[in-house]
């Protein structure tokens, strides 16, 4: 069995090492020739994991021809590349394929999940099923090999058993899971609860603030996520609460150091002027304003992320806002 | 209406500020001399917050007598104290009182839950009801009036609004909820889960695993807090996950500071021989194995820290022991 791994940055550089050492046939596709050959020459990738020394039997490749021969082609790249990817590749498999997932988001446009996207853009013929791989996991943890447990979520519960049983081992831990609608969901939307808790530690709010937050958003990722058919117990695995804690509480995050900085600075401005990384959930707060305000979902939290994001507002002002609210029984 | 705050620790004088800054009627009671006399001379609790300056208007006391007059009861002492302190002041008492439980735990003996000790030990013409108000609330953040909430807990809907009414404020927000069991059984084992979190953090382990830990543990607080009858709902709230959370990841827990030094060390021998503070988690493990397993409800977690507590196993081997457990569907 033949795996492609698309996309050389670190989450698919730590899943492609992740197959090595289980002595799998895998191979990463780059399109940065400085990364591939960092693996190739030096069994490194310097620009995600400056210290690190990787599996050097992993091997790197700029030919997308590989990719021909996969029984699995995992697709680790931005929200905004999975369509162009998948229309890409779908010009080169041979074979009825696993696709797996581990991008968090909404496409831009459509404001479909990952695998709807997947779906539409593979034919048939080419596509066994969509399997999200997707939990609570820092690719800084896992390229060094600490204890990670993530979800392998399918339609096709055989296929979800097929990706569990090639990528675990004594440090990475899957579980599986067919609740596709909730999983995806949550590990998208928790990307906005973590702007919303590195905004209020960036304006000097502690552990109670953040447990609070946290608490009260997993609240919203479930109201959201019910609304489209996902089912409550998902929200409290590891696609839920787990993904959303370790993105609150965590310096590797993307979103959380965004929101930080937007609360040290209690104005979005500089943010938005200077920030050049991909920060999924900036695009996701504005797909969770248009979709919950069109369904009538109460979703005051990412409510006021989108309200400092993209109307302005002062990011002190909306912890005292949804602070001021009626009081009331918890469920 | 009269409240009396028992026990000028740190959690007592934090709430009992609290009182004081909504301009209610409170009075604190201690037993530490030391204590009273600084937060009535020098308007500070030296022993707990070192460099905070208290509402200045705060009084403290160290006559008993002071709860003769209560409405409200608030019992801010270790779980081991409570029963003695009940039998103590329901001598005193001259009218229905709403007591307040805010400790965290069991009776040392008879395994009940705080709730009910107080209504064992305090006389129906003294008691109106008990009020359990717990959450995600380090008094070193409630002191400073950092953004709070917590819950107000009682089978007794009109007394848990009083409750909320009396501390709810511009940095307290209090929900009120009426399932005892599961809202005292999750703050309580909780404590049992940042042992483990403390060991994970000793050992090395960083935030996936800790993320995993948590997920998986709420997953166990439910099953335990299930077959008593509490509800699943409310472990997702702030007596759940809330109040895991920040034990679970933050310095000012006991418990999790307490798992820290036994993981760093891989041995829980200098713990037990030096330790002097109370670490409720380290008795609710042994509670929690007993129940559990004269219960038949599966709490591999739970049963790790009790392992390496108190049958001497080592912390190393315990992570390892549970991640080979079978692969298996997440729910």
């Amino acid at each position: 069995m033949k795996t492609v791994v698309i996309g050389s940055g670190s989450w698919g550089t730590a899943l492609a090492q992740v197959l090595e050492d289980n002595q799998r046939d895998v191979i990463l596709y780059g399109i940065e020739k400085s990364e591939v050959d960092d693996i190739n020459l030096h069994h490194k990738n310097s620009k995600y994991f400056e210290d690190v020394s990787i599996n050097p039997s992993l091997k790197a490749t700029m030919d997308i021809n590989v990719v021909k021969e996969a029984d699995v082609v995992l697709l680790a790249v931005p929200t905004i590349a999975i369509e162009s990817i998948c229309q890409q590749i779908d010009l080169l498999l041979t074979k009825k394929t696993i696709i797996v997932n581990v991008s968090k988001g909404f496409h831009p446009t459509t404001n479909e999940r990952m695998s709807q996207v997947i779906r539409r853009c593979i034919s048939a013929d080419h596509l066994s099923s969509v399997v999200s791989l997707i939990g609570p996991s820092h690719a800084e943890e896992v390229i060094i090999r600490l204890l990670t447990t993530i979800d392998a979520v399918s339609l096709n519960e055989e296929d979800a058993i097929v990706v569990q049983q090639l990528f675990s081992n004594h440090y990475l831990r899957i579980y599986t899971g067919s609740d596709e609608v909730g999983s995806e969901l949550g590990v998208a939307i928790k990307n906005v609860m973590a702007i919303a808790s590195g905004i209020l530690s960036g304006l000097g709010y502690q552990d109670n603030t953040r447990a609070a937050l946290i608490t009260r958003g997993l609240q919203e990722m479930i109201r959201y996520g019910m609304a489209f058919g996902g089912q409550q117990q998902t929200f409290m695995g590891l696609t839920g609460i787990g993904d959303l804690i370790v993105t609150c509480t965590s310096v590797h995050s993307r979103n959380f150091s965004a929101g930080y900085q937007i609360g040290k600075e209690n104005t979005v401005e500089n943010f938005l002027k200077n920030n050049k990384k991909t920060v999924e959930g900036v695009r996701t707060a504005k797909i969770v304003h248009n979709v919950s305000k069109a369904n009538g979902i109460d979703m005051p939290i990412c409510e006021e992320v989108y309200q400092i994001l993209y109307e302005g507002k002062e990011p002190k002002t909306c912890a005292n806002d949804l602070m001021l609210r009626e009081l009331k029984r918890e469920f």
